[in-house]
């Protein structure tokens, strides 16, 4: 059975053959130009029992945030602390700010960060309609929306999006409590919820967790709970210990032509190209440097 | 602080009080013509150690399929079956057509069932727009798109949507191996393969599966399967060991009450209210009947 790569994922069938990698199989040559290394200031590990959840930070949407979780990670605030909430079809959420623990000089609190000014962003214009926003696409390999009307910009609501959990106030957040999203993408939250960056690798650690059986997926006996050992920035770790995680670049023309491929697969399996493509249904690929 | 319990699944906070059931407390008075109780006949239980998945199968798309799902199920052909594949953010699939198991007088393989006429059936439009689909509602119970072109109508790949693989031809399947959507949903297969249900309940059985660890979600050793204990039609067991379960119906002032609610979150947390809704971000209710 011919196998096409780029649309593999789509592939339903009983064939168990273990295929080769899967995202560069049929693409074209190589061009390092294409792919950016993840920044270490940006990059965080969050290890669990079960392996480690790495994270890129989206400063670009929430520098204040972002900071402030750099600073809670240096105090090693998330050390210790547990994945208290998994509801299904929607989050997995860790860190309790109700838990006193030190946070030295980071903050409890900080201003909103729902939004931010579109202009200055390198934004790549996805064409397809989208439900929610007027207009949507990516920035530096975070999924995005923006409005001309406002002239505003946020990150998105999508598989693997990482947000700052909050009370009724718009202000009650600060990154001490975060949370993954493991479902159909809540887009209700967009512009709602300071969103700060994506899980890159090892999101299945957080989406196969047991569902917690108290109401909204809270976990109703803290023996229940995932402890997360520590929290670390690559950029404080010797250069040796950081793991070589590069991007593939949103604004390459590489990821333009896997866009078009998985809007429109053209293979023997499909036989209706669906024409166009969900912003959360993108592949943004993150791999080892070779 | 004050929960609205329209909007509590959206919640993101740190209280871990355990909160009265969710999705009823402040909707209008319980109008029982709004609520439709679970066709046996239309109707699997789907047995593992970790208990029941159950199934409402959807004859008004794929008559055929349906039907050939029963004779498998009585010819008691999914009994010890396995779900040897779950893909992060895509499918749990289960059944396997390479598994020489007498399937009595179903069929291996049917015509696919991929659209059907759009005319004949019970279809509530949602008013929002859709990225996929020229159109987009519920039918009965399950999330549809159809368009006027051609008059055709199908059932959408929304999370907790069952579908039949298949091969490389369209009429390679029979739903002898089926899949259930566990992440955003891939809405490309839409129209390209034959739908025939949704997960109704248990739907975190399938979703907290360890992922597999070969390609495309395959595990990789057969002692990762998950066993199916069995799968039975509610029909077939007496009356008094069926669950009583009852769902909202789509066409009602309920549904479309808690859908506006839905679409512009009016409450203390909400901020910006979406203005629109995901046709798969559509609640659909079903609850025991008391």
């Amino acid at each position: 059975m011919r196998i096409n790569h780029l649309s593999i994922a789509a592939l339903l069938c009983g064939c168990s053959i273990t295929l080769a990698p899967l995202a560069f199989a049929q693409a074209p040559a190589n061009d390092p130009s294409e792919w950016r290394t993840l920044d270490p200031q940006n990059t965080l590990y969050m290890e669990l029992e079960a392996g480690r959840v790495t994270i890129e930070l989206a400063p670009q949407f929430a520098p204040n945030h972002v900071d402030n979780i750099r600073k809670l990670v240096r105090a090693n605030y998330f050390d210790g602390q547990r994945i208290n909430r998994v509801q299904d079809n929607f989050v997995a959420q860790w860190g309790d700010p109700m838990v006193a623990k030190p946070m030295k000089d980071a903050k409890r609190t900080l201003p909103a960060e729902f939004t931010r000014p579109a202009k200055g962003l390198n934004f790549t214009v996805l064409p397809d309609p989208d439900t929610y926003a007027p207009q949507v696409g990516f920035v530096d390999g975070f999924p995005a929306g923006r409005e001309s009307e406002s002239g505003s910009a946020w990150a998105l609501h999508c598989y693997g999006m990482i947000g700052v959990g909050r009370e009724n106030s718009a202000d009650s957040g600060g990154g001490a409590e975060l949370y993954a999203v493991i479902g159909h993408a809540p887009r209700q939250l967009d512009r709602n919820i300071t969103v700060v960056g994506r899980v890159v690798r090892g999101m299945s650690l957080l989406s196969s967790l047991p569902r917690g059986d108290g109401s909204m997926g809270f976990y109703q006996r803290r023996d229940q709970h995932t402890v997360i050992r520590s929290v670390r920035l690559a950029a404080d770790l010797p250069e040796a210990e950081r793991e070589p995680l590069e991007a593939l670049r949103t604004d390459s023309k590489r990821f333009a032509t896997q866009t078009e491929s998985k809007r429109n697969n053209r293979d023997e399996w499909y036989k209706v190209p669906a024409g166009h493509l969900d912003v959360c249904n993108v592949p943004l690929t993150v791999r080892k440097k070779s």
